[in-house]
């Protein structure tokens, strides 16, 4: 297929409210006037320009986004971003959670955990062309899937032959085009400073998703690498990382109604959604895996109350399914209170109609919404399976352990290229890494607790989803459990297995597909019973996969051809992949007659206070909000320290930790958050409402600089307010 | 004792901050420079004149406040004042709290019920020397008690020789003045007007308090006088009463800033008690009272949830349980974020050294605190009793019934103005309609169910505070209570007793206290058997009134000296005489990041409307809502109608219904509550946090015009904006 108009070339970018749209940097230099009428000082084209300042300077954590700020590869990101290192380097003496963490110098910087990474994006090249050119019309979805898979599998080989780098093939527009994203992989990421959690999650669930906010999400890592300056495994003799550039630090901060932009890796948005599968997600996804994910929490809750070292092992977990769980709860709200899908449904009539009034564009796209809206309906046939099963039925950290180790088994017997993705090569040590770190979060009282739960949830769905293998080893009858016999069964699974056992887990790596199959570890034993059929599943999956991918890119272009006649612009949808967002610092009004003014300070900190968790400033910090005289990165404009900011950004999960820069490209704060009302933008962006939440620079070096012990990183982001004071009081 | 000062005259009105303090209007004219500066438009001095527009306007329901609006005695209030006449006229067909009242002309104006009333004030005299010059000064509390009261009761009854009138002495500054107050007392009022539940309690108790608002909380009554224009008891023949002023209605509203002042009768404030009687209402009155209403109102809820005629009969009461719960939650929240016990202690500290530094006020102060302070502790050492016993235990209806009756029997002995105040003749008619309106708030399950609960509560207090009559009556031993007999006791009052029956209730009022002590009926004959301890307890609590007049007019002598010497102005609290408030419209700032915005509009309702009370908006208003053609009576400013608006002023209960009135004196809102963060203001008035809410009269306006059937009183009003556009209408 050949797409009927280049897209990035001719959108014409009108009418974009100022805020919406995460945009590629390469689309920036065509929104110039926009970002320098909101105020830009810097050059657009050079933001454009991955390889120089600022973009240079901003990293993926993978999940969390990040941003150097110092020649010597300091890193700074949320608190909330780093919650995994923290909770590896705690212990039950000391739980860097609560007491946060000040490395005093280079050598006391502690390795971030397994799996830690900073990937410094160096390329994005559009290879739709590759992808997609002269692919055979007649294929059908499976063949399809394996089409595209095999040439981002060639492309993702061919990057990667340059050491030290990790490559993908990102789609956009749902699969109209797709780029070669080529990022530099840093393995060895040290923590180095983090405050205590009465600053870093200071008022914690409460107030999570919510404005007025105090919390001083913020924490640093150190980028390390080999003698030779590339990417290397942890190891004491590696040195620290020196990027090409590193943000420069604002200590003077913005002010309301100042120009502000987030470069960083917005995960998924779903803005060209038809309105059938948000009402889908209204009725069903959502409010049905708030109820899955609630009892998952009272689960864990109830197995870890009276143990702090398995409750510890799941605080990461627990943190997750709350901001979740919140999550869906705070979209039903806003959708409630939205007319989201009857937006949708008269788009998608007129967009009919405007197909429909061409003879040329009824040719191309007269089936664009209804071959979307078969696939969709097709799809929602086997949500429960998808969820239940798939989901969480098999959510026990053995089994999913077993799987990989078996799957893997399988996949080794093939040439690298054909493996699946996730079990190529260079996913080995990633796999490695996750099977290490299970030991650390994983409890065998809470895994089976919850595993019996999920099973129950299974055996309740339709019949028709079960699957045979699952119902034969628990003996699940239909809906109905024996639950004595299915006790029976669990009790013996977790005492008779081995994989509980690190280094038992890891040896089953190289081990041949034989040796899986003449295994009596029932953990194994089942990964094989499972396998056929799971691969049947995923067999349909890709199917209806590759149909999607036929589909969704033709619906796309139809509506951006739609649209772009208006004069309309179309961003594409979040995707993990670097974008811009820009617009202002600006309040918001949530409901008439109430307004989130766009700053906090020091003095709503104190009025929060309660000295419990999570509103336990450390008393020192207290204190010295309290006194009048320990103002410094104070705001002249609000007479006290700003503590967090609201803008018109437009961001969702996987911003967390991005660099909140200036009209200048300076760094001015760290995006954490978004208001409860801008829940919702995931799907629907609304400009009145939609605010990004970020935590105030000021803040982070007046935390820094009270807590004390920080100064050296002072220095090393070159804050000159503070070294000059210091240096100013030491003369004294 | 003659005042060491004269108070009114020398005190400073400097300093005074804009908004607090509620204002005798004979103060008015000495605060000519501020009113004005912050915009009034008219003369300080008419403000003074209680003959004059507008505070002749300004009347008294007693408990709530109102106004007239038309010289044929139209009175506009808050709809939750009506809501007992709502209540008395409703049935079970036709539920006048949900679906409103309208009386198409004078004919279908119907009576409020018994008890209601219409007081005009017509004069307020200084008595101050008439109560308190040559009191003998070796009286103790007991003599003091009774000689203010003979002295009160006699200014009383020459003033109400002019018949019609209703008169009352008031301590100010508790007990350093007394004022003689005289009103003109309407007793046949009529109820005109009240929209549906769903506008006049919309946002019911889930938003009473709270901010933003959307309440259309108004209703009108009409005051009818006999045909010589006196008040007259009601009767069809009555005439609507024409009162010298009426308030002009502004349909043009007010803006953010402007001037607004309001009249009323706010009903008590607190704002000069000792640190430790507030400390003494944080720590017990509130949390306990708190539980005793919740408890209270489940027992109601539990007894009437499958009866809706008995839940209509405890509406009211559940109305004002759920406020005051609510209320003292607020209050403790407030406290808890507070420090006016620090500030008052700090206070008392600096008075008592003031005091100290200077041999004269030494003579006469020194004792001044300590004097008030001994004697609060005296009375915390009974507050268990006074409430558990006191307030609680004997509270059952009948029993209530049963006590009055039996009281004013007793009293009837004695010469008429020897009689214990409420017992008077004077009082005869008040306590008949008290009895008559019984029946339609007594149901006799709910009355049993509560009073069981709160003879438990008394049972388990320290056995020192209980009466003997009561345990006997009861057979509580000690703290123990035998639950069958106490059951079995209730079951045979409820069941043998007459009272429940209006005729025989009535029929008591002209009995002598041999047929009470010879009755079998068994609430009649606890009642006098409780009479001789509670009249041993009566005494009591005079004798220690009696005490607290003489030290609390010290205290507030030297205070107010205090406060002077540094220039500021010490307004009396309130104690239900008219008063004057001023200050602006303006938002505030209830958190840091959080702004209250002064005005809400029609689109509020919209949102937070579900179709279910109380977010009930009738169909058809909700649809004009939704109309943007229907906009008559919008604020240019903020492009629609206002519904609810903030201002600074300084409220309390009793200055509900009260008119808010712009900077030349015309009615532009009625005040009806005020925010949470302003709950505490009984206690301590906050400049920053403080507000009122007020329906806007436009709201008023555009509901009546909207929802129909108000043509006439919109013509009686004289609002020529609705007159102009319904001629223009009919003429189309």
């Amino acid at each position: 297929m050949r797409r009927w108009l280049p897209i990035l070339l001719i959108v014409v970018w009108t009418g974009v409210q100022a805020g919406e749209g995460m945009w590629p940097p390469a689309q920036l230099p065509a929104l110039a006037d926009e970002m320098r009428s909101l105020g830009l000082r810097s050059d657009p084209e050079s933001l454009a320009d991955l390889t120089a300042y600022p973009m240079n300077a901003v990293i993926s954590l993978g999940g969390c986004t990040a941003s150097f700020v110092s020649a010597d590869g300091l890193v700074v990101t949320n608190h909330h971003c780093a919650f995994g290192a923290l909770q590896y380097n705690s212990t039950e003496e000391k739980n860097l959670l609560t007491g946060g963490f000040v490395a005093g110098n280079r050598d006391e910087e502690v390795f971030a955990g397994p799996g830690s990474r900073v990937l410094v994006t160096v390329e994005v090249k559009d290879v739709t062309g590759t992808i997609l050119d002269k692919l055979a019309t007649d294929l059908d979805g499976r063949e399809r899937y394996q089409a595209i898979e095999d040439r981002q599998k060639a492309l993702v080989a061919a990057c990667e032959e340059d050491d030290g780098y990790r490559c993908r093939v990102s789609a956009f527009y749902g699969g109209l085009e797709y780029q070669l994203v080529k990022q530099l992989e840093i393995r060895d990421v040290r923590l180095v400073y983090a405050p205590p959690g009465g600053v870093g999650k200071f008022g914690g669930d409460i107030d999570n998703w919510m404005w007025p906010r105090h919390t001083g999400d913020f924490s640093f890592y150190r980028a390390y690498v080999g003698l030779d300056g590339l990417p290397a495994d942890p190891d004491k003799k590696n040195v620290p990382y020196h990027p090409a550039h590193h943000l420069k630090v604002s200590p003077t901060g913005v002010g309301e109604g100042d120009f502000v932009m987030v470069a960083g890796y917005p995960g998924r948005t779903n803005r060209y959604r038809l309105a059938t599968e948000v009402e889908n997600v209204i009725q069903w996804s959502y409010p049905t895996r708030k109820v899955v994910f609630d009892q998952w929490l009272e689960i864990i809750e109830e197995e870890t109350s009276d143990r702090p070292d398995a409750a510890l092992k799941y605080a990461s977990l627990v943190a997750g399914l709350n901001n979740a769980a919140k999550n869906y709860e705070g979209m039903l709200e806003g959708f409630a209170k939205s007319d989201v899908v009857e937006r949708k449904e008269k788009l998608e009539e007129q967009l009919q109609a405007w197909i429909d009034e061409n003879p040329e564009r009824q040719e191309r796209f007269h089936t664009a919404i209804n071959n979307v809206q078969a696939l969709v309906q097709e799809q929602q046939g086997t949500q429960e399976r998808a969820l239940y099963y798939e989901f969480m039925a098999r959510r026990s950290s053995l089994l999913g352990a077993a799987q990989t180790l078996y799957r893997l088994s399988r996949e080794q017997l093939k040439p690298d290229p054909q493996r699946e993705p996730g079990f190529q090569e260079r996913d080995l040590i990633r796999i490695r890494e996750r099977l290490t770190r299970l030991d650390r979060t994983f409890d065998a009282r809470v895994d089976r607790a919850a595993w019996t739960h999920f099973l129950r949830n299974y055996a309740a769905i339709p019949t028709g989803m079960h699957v045979e293998a699952m119902d034969q080893w628990f003996g699940i009858d239909g809906n109905k459990i024996d639950e004595k016999s299915m006790g029976q069964r669990l009790d013996t699974m977790y005492q008779d297995t081995d994989l509980a056992d690190q280094d038992q887990r890891l040896a089953w790596m190289d081990r041949k597909p034989a040796a899986f199959e003449a295994s009596d570890d029932p953990f194994i034993r089942l990964a094989v019973r499972l396998y056929d059929s799971d691969m049947v599943i995923e067999e349909e999956d890709k199917d209806l996969a590759g149909r999607f991918r036929e589909a969704r890119p033709r619906f796309m272009e139809a509506l951006i051809a739609y649209l772009g006649s208006q004069g309309k612009a179309v961003y594409p949808d979040a995707n993990s992949t670097l974008r811009v967002t820009f617009g202002t610092v600006k309040g918001s009004t949530p409901r008439d007659g109430l307004r989130y003014t766009p700053f906090t300070t020091l003095e709503g900190v104190v009025a929060k206070d309660t000295e419990q968790p999570p509103f336990d400033t450390p008393a020192g910090l207290l204190a010295a909000m309290r006194d009048p005289a320990q103002r410094r990165f104070a705001d002249p404009r609000l007479g006290s320290v700003p503590v967090n900011f609201l803008s018109t950004l437009d961001s969702t999960g996987g911003n967390s930790g991005s660099p909140t820069l200036n009209a200048r490209g300076e760094l001015v704060g760290l995006l954490f958050d978004g208001t409860y009302e801008s829940i919702i933008s995931d799907w629907d962006f609304l400009p009145r409402k939609t605010r990004s939440i970020h935590v105030d620079i000021r803040y982070v070096l007046w935390v820094m600089d009270q807590l004390g012990g920080a100064g050296h990183l002072l220095d090393e982001m070159g804050v000159p307010m503070a070294t000059e004071l210091r240096a100013g009081a030491a003369g004294r």
